[in-house]
């Protein structure tokens, strides 16, 4: 998809002589100015909004294919402190998730590094092992890239999946009354599970295969807004269970509950999976599910006709309404 | 392939505590470093150092897919004042030349922009209608991205291309004997061709499918480097007939012919497709040519058996290495 970064709206800077800027306009009115003409082929399946493209190179073929390309960049997906390795992990585990999250397999990627010449060729292959260790356990393989001089340190990582043809799960087929499930904890983001995730392939597969995924999304903008993009992309509304909102143990000790669940559901970088079930398969996905994995996956909601609208209901049964800016406006 | 930047390796910054950096050992020996163990699919028919990675999704599929990254960075391929169409038309441009060199017909585009938040909303949409605009030319459509904050504007370009299965135009098929080509003229790149350069596709293609082309490469780090890049892949060395050097007519005018004809060596960013032709079909080539295409080609050359090495033949018949280093060292 052609994506937003979770944290670039902070930045506000002055106006000068009226210019607007990227700053000013956000970048998701950025985003959304830039994708209203572009030039589209009949074989693409899927254009930018979802997790992935997904192309279709001929009718016949027994696979769609899917693309996609993330960047990391240093002090806005990590810091100048942060091991090379880890940096590589995350550059290409941030793709295999969007990967995951359309229920595919990912082949080969592509890696473009921008570096300052001051760089230690030391972080360089550390980035590179990150790259290498994860692709080898998922078996992608590195067929290119670029490496080019630049002022702060990137890694754009380019990456083709495929998924049987006609079967890539997207944002868009959640309907009303499905069960709706997360896989993992939330909230341990900035616990350091940005950089050491396992993108949940193995899970996104799994759900793909069985057809028991109607919708899937990857949390990388916080549950808030990630569930947001969902129910506005299968027209529904949703509904949380605020009490089965798993939390990631790190955050469950360190704060009042309103906090932990603040960060559940606005903290970006969980790269879990959020998915909807048919109401007649969620009792057979569970009971599979415990056979199969060891990662959690917990219940949590379900989906509804309030259309756009998020509702979150607490222990007590009552209803609140979450607001669009994120969980710090829900009361 | 995992490529190199032309202009990088004059960047050689004060070592500091021995720690070894980028800018020492130069970006083509970190790539050598790089590529050394990246993780492979016995479904990628060509892994980094073509003009891009070749894969075959399936041994009976009609197409193998042709995969390519790459970066155009601010204060290394465009400057502030570049207009923002003419930096979209570069970035896009420049995949669609590797495309080119293999004989492909480029699909599906993703497009990462790093924006610093000052940029102006129009300077951003600019780079959008310079890739719209070569992009719907081409038929190649633009399926997704990012949009990232980050301290200087740069465009990640990763376009997916195809060529019939087993067909690429490598860079290693050059066998001695070979007539050796070039498109359009040499040494333009500093007079803003660099900008609105139009890839050689029509040219790559037909070539392609006409199996004339036995090796092909695209200038983009100069004749004396990209030359040298298909000889060592082909294991044969070159003579280069220095008065058929086709030179671009803002630079003749200019200076001594000396200076001329560094200039069409070594200045990067030509964007012309460099190729071989089998000696029986080259003059069938050069009458079809003639009649398909208003860029010129011209015969510049042939393969010899002097394994890595460039020879020039002045307009006296002499015979001057071509060292390593580029045109500055030929005398």
């Amino acid at each position: 998809m052609i994506g937003v970064e979770s944290d670039n709206d902070r930045t506000c800077p002055m106006v000068k002589k009226r210019i607007q800027t990227v700053g000013t306009l956000g970048e998701l009115g950025m985003i959304q100015r830039l994708v209203r003409a572009l030039p589209e082929r009949a074989d693409v399946v899927v254009g930018p909004g979802d997790d992935c493209a997904v192309v279709r190179p001929a009718d016949d073929a027994r696979y769609d294919y899917l693309l996609k390309s993330d960047p990391v960049i240093e002090g806005v997906h990590f810091t100048r402190s942060t091991p090379g390795a880890a940096v590589g992990h995350k550059a290409l585990a941030r793709v295999l998730s969007d990967i995951a999250a359309m229920g595919g397999e990912p082949l080969w990627a592509l890696v473009n590094l921008v570096v300052p010449a001051s760089t230690s060729v030391a972080r360089v292959t550390g980035i590179y092992s990150g790259l290498s260790k994860l692709a080898r356990h998922w078996r992608v393989a590195i067929v290119g890239g670029d490496v080019a001089r630049g002022p702060c340190l990137e890694a754009h990582v380019f990456c083709v999946g495929r998924v049987p043809r006609g079967q890539a799960v997207l944002r868009g087929g959640a309907r009303v009354g499905d069960y709706l499930f997360v896989t993992g904890t939330l909230g341990g983001s900035r616990h350091g599970k940005h950089l050491a995730f396992q993108p949940r392939l193995a899970e996104g597969r799994w759900l793909q295969s069985r057809r028991w995924a109607t919708a899937m999304i990857d949390l990388s903008d916080g549950l808030a807004t990630d569930l947001r993009h969902l129910i506005r992309q299968s027209r529904v509304g949703a509904e949380l269970f605020l009490t089965s909102i798993p939390l990631a143990s790190a955050i469950k000790k360190s704060a009042s509950r309103q906090t932990v669940l603040r960060h559940a559901f606005c903290d970006g970088e969980d790269y879990e999976l959020l998915f909807t079930v048919l109401p007649a398969n969620a009792a057979k996905l569970i009971r599979a599910w415990r056979k199969t994995f060891k990662t959690p996956c917990a219940y949590i909601g379900r989906i509804t006709d309030r259309r756009n609208v998020i509702e979150c209901v607490d222990a007590r049964g009552r209803k609140v309404r979450l607001k669009a800016t994120g969980y710090e406006h829900f009361r």
